[in-house]
């Protein structure tokens, strides 16, 4: 038989492009002679609506497009994802549902049975998850179709409290007792650059368990702060991968199940998947919410000097507008290495000094702060007067501010609410320091783009003379392996300690992320390129007692 | 039977104070002489813990104090909430439990069978259902334990699809085939002003329906934006209201299942119910953060007033320090009302005039926007150099900022973010600018609390000359209707259009909530009140095409 894999990029809640972008896939899959096309996991409406789906018109919206896409399922079977209205008197509303199409109409529903509720996912919030189970024909072959999560019922929990599974049912264990001849699963499944190998594992795994070859067709693309990776793959029954698609955009294959050809994507480092990621998720951002144009802050620093970069291969140097806004206790280096950088890029680049403007601050401020020894107080008006200029230039212009701070700082707090923090969009807020040094090492490899200065001097602030990040925190390389075993792990202080890390520096990091809880609150959204961003998929209370 | 209801504030994680005030309630449960106290909903760790649920230690604590609990069961039965590890080997590692103790130890658990995933609950992201239920003898009663959503499986879902019933399981249903002679059920059931009535109907209906009394134990006080409103009632078996417990307050009460006695609470307006309701919820907020002191800006306009004489209530006039930041678009009468106000509250005030920082940005900025008209940039500015006034405060002396944003504003977008939507918690941005004008009216009832002028002027940021909130917005009385079918009933453009309203009012309102969701995501957590808050309990998708 000969499948089509359409690996597409959607945008949530734009019917008309999406449908015309699957109709046209249609068209393209029947012209080189496909029996099926695959779409992905709610490819009409884009994955994830969240309550979108909890508006009656937004469903009807989707209806509709299904509607109009099965008919132009003429000699071709197309699998389209979308959601579908529970027609039980009980239950929730809705189901997430694959359309079998063919001969003009809607001939089989597949709904989903297994609906992730953990980390970024939300589906039970919308969702029934369905129970039964069947297969059916199609030009001679059985076929069983899952959704995403549906192959994952191996999945463990997280490694506490000794779970074995997450799952009370196995889908593809009910179906394979059917004797289908293949499986098609499609997905919407982001990228985390630490399960980089896992989701192959689970697909290798299922196709030699139950000995049936396996079409997997994965969401390309990102919406707001998750990004899919797509890496669509073909395996047949003996878990061999024979056909995988591209990563970090859109891609379109047909093949013979029975094909022995490989087709293979090169292997590449995290570093740089997570650099493809980063590109995506900001020119994503701006194509889907209907922005061009960008600005940052430029310190001298090599937070705003990868941001910088990463702006500028998404979005073309002639979007991306740069200020340098440096203070009293600016390095002559900071501004230099910014504007070598601003040359480097061929971007637009001004110089503001803050410090007329700190000056009018403290200065209506000195009544009130009279005898008071200057504190956090002062450096803060610093990072906020930088805000402020920012915002206005995003205001006047019409760029968007991105936001330049890393996961390392933004999780022990070392940032200034309404200063630093500000920004559209945070494209490092889920990268740690360390990975952030090596991804600018990879981008200086063939041409020094970010002054090599920026790499080599000790991280700074620069809001007080001579400040160094170490004065106040451990050294990075510590750091971030403290804050990977709490934040991504998920490990308790006592199991870090007995890693082998310092306990003092160990509890004084735990404290310092759980204090600020309410700085993240106030965040930008941010890219999440791991199994565990701030944000949405880790949700902490605020009003509470950390132990 | 003697019953005992202990209606108590709990704090999310502070296992240490939860457990002292269980014990204490056991002790003087027992020197009244009840068989039974009934504690709330997951009292041991507090409602809701969200992924503090999903950390080892977090539970380890949790085990450890209800095990501690049980030892004080000494001659009397406690029904006390906690988690508790589910052990089978499939499904989430946890349940949402019931625990009866007795004779020094837990002799029943009880999981939760229907786990609310809708709006603020999130329920299904930690904890498996049950779905086997059993009653036990104590003192020759037959018990039924519930806990809190199991008795709502008769709740309907939104309007939207006809729906009948939301859950395929009637857990009380189950229980009464075994013929028990009380249910007590267990709640964490959050405030909001218009299902006021629709708590005590479900349980009255549920009463009736089984011929069971009911005691209902409800949590109350405040958890960041969760108000818990408590309201606990014992009700017998015609689904009579026989006791019911204070509203945003502890209470205890100790009384005989057979009493005929009715000890009702008095009927309360609902604006007198929200501002209660905000008044706990800033007063927790601050005592379970560790703080003391509030600030915020005083404009001279409603909401601001209305903040301050919360803040006063909830924390102490002693306690409450107050900014004045006119700007040569402020009248005099703002500034006059606003110091009227501080007089009247009598808090610490002072005026801090914000146009030599405005006129310091606008001259750095001179260059950059050369021959550029003045415009929303310049607006902006004004309102983020009183933000960092009042950060400056507040990093200063400690002082937590409370943001004054109200509901028709935060849904519109009408404020400027790193500027007036700055602060640690949002106070009023679940009410409605009507209900504001009636709170005040309320609040001015016996004495003029609020200058009267500050009512009766028409509402206006004074970003520009004789500017009026008009001039970009509906009438506030049309605006909050449609913005209240909108959000809270959920209504589609074409519904609200079909009940009368303007359409190019109603598309242009519900096209500034849409085009605003990225404000919001920025905004402090919000004091909920109502059935449908933003925040946490409405998760619309930012990169999305709304039609």
């Amino acid at each position: 038989m000969k499948i089509a894999i359409a690996q597409l990029n959607y945008h949530i809640g734009n019917f008309e492009q999406n449908t015309a972008k699957i109709i046209a896939h249609i068209g393209k899959a029947k012209a080189e002679g496909a029996d099926i096309v695959v779409f992905t996991e709610l490819s009409v409406t884009g994955y994830y609506p969240h309550d979108l789906l909890e508006r009656k018109e937004f469903i009807e919206q989707s209806d509709e497009a299904l509607n109009q896409i099965a008919l132009h399922c003429d000699g071709i079977a197309a699998v389209v994802g979308g959601p579908r209205i529970n027609p039980e008197p009980r239950g929730k509303k809705l189901f997430n549902s694959a359309f079998f199409m063919y001969d003009k109409a809607i001939q089989h529903v597949v709904n989903k049975s297994l609906l992730p509720t953990y980390d970024i996912f939300d589906e039970y919030r919308h969702f029934e998850p369905n129970k039964s189970f069947s297969v059916f024909d199609f030009k001679g072959h059985k076929i069983a179709i899952t959704i995403c999560e549906d192959l994952w019922d191996e999945q463990e929990t997280q490694n506490e409290f000794g779970r074995e599974k997450l799952y009370q049912l196995s889908p593809l264990k009910e179906l394979s007792a059917l004797n289908p001849d293949l499986v098609i699963n499609i997905s919407a499944s982001p990228f985390s650059f630490n399960q980089e190998n896992f989701r192959k594992n689970i697909l290798v795994k299922n196709a030699i368990k139950y000995e049936l070859p396996i079409v997997y067709a994965n969401q390309v693309g990102a919406h707001t702060e998750l990004i899919f990776d797509g890496g669509s793959v073909y395996l047949n029954k003996k878990g061999e991968i024979q056909e995988e698609l591209k990563y970090f955009e859109e891609d379109f294959r047909v093949f013979e199940t029975e094909s022995p050809v490989q087709n293979l994507q090169p292997k590449t480092d995290y570093i740089e998947k997570i650099y493809h990621a980063l590109v995506l998720g900001i020119r994503d951002y701006f194509t889907k919410m209907g922005f061009k144009k960008a600005t940052l802050g430029l310190s001298g620093g090599i937070d705003s000097a990868l941001v910088a970069v990463l702006a500028v291969r998404a979005l073309g140097n002639e979007n991306v507008r740069v200020l340098l806004m440096p203070s009293r206790y600016s390095s002559d280096h900071s501004v230099e290495d910014a504007l070598q950088l601003a040359r480097n890029l061929n971007i637009q680049h001004e110089i503001i000094p803050i410090q007329t403007m700190v000056d009018s601050f403290e200065h209506s401020l000195s009544e009130t702060f009279k005898n008071l020894k200057s504190d956090i107080t002062e450096e803060n008006i610093q990072a906020r007067t930088r805000g402020i200029l920012l915002m206005a230039i995003s205001n006047k212009f019409g760029n968007i501010l991105l936001n330049t701070t890393n996961k390392s700082e933004c999780a022990v707090g070392y940032g200034t609410l309404y200063g630093d923090m500000n920004g559209g969009l945070s494209i490092l807020g889920d990268v740690y320091k360390t990975d952030i040094f090596k991804m600018c090492r990879w981008i200086n490899r063939d041409v020094e783009i970010i002054p090599v200065n920026t790499i080599l001097k000790p991280p700074s602030a620069e809001l007080r003379p001579d400040q160094k990040d170490t004065d106040s925190l451990p050294d990075y390389d510590i750091l971030d392996q403290i804050l990977f075993d709490y934040i991504e792990l998920n490990l308790s202080p006592a199991e870090i300690i007995a890693k082998g890390f310092d306990e003092y520096t160990v509890l004084r990091t735990v404290k310092m992320v759980n204090n600020n809880e309410y700085k993240r609150f106030q965040a930008p959204p941010i890219l999440r390129i791991s199994s565990k961003a701030f944000g949405f998929g880790r949700r902490m209370p605020l009003v509470a007692r950390y132990s």
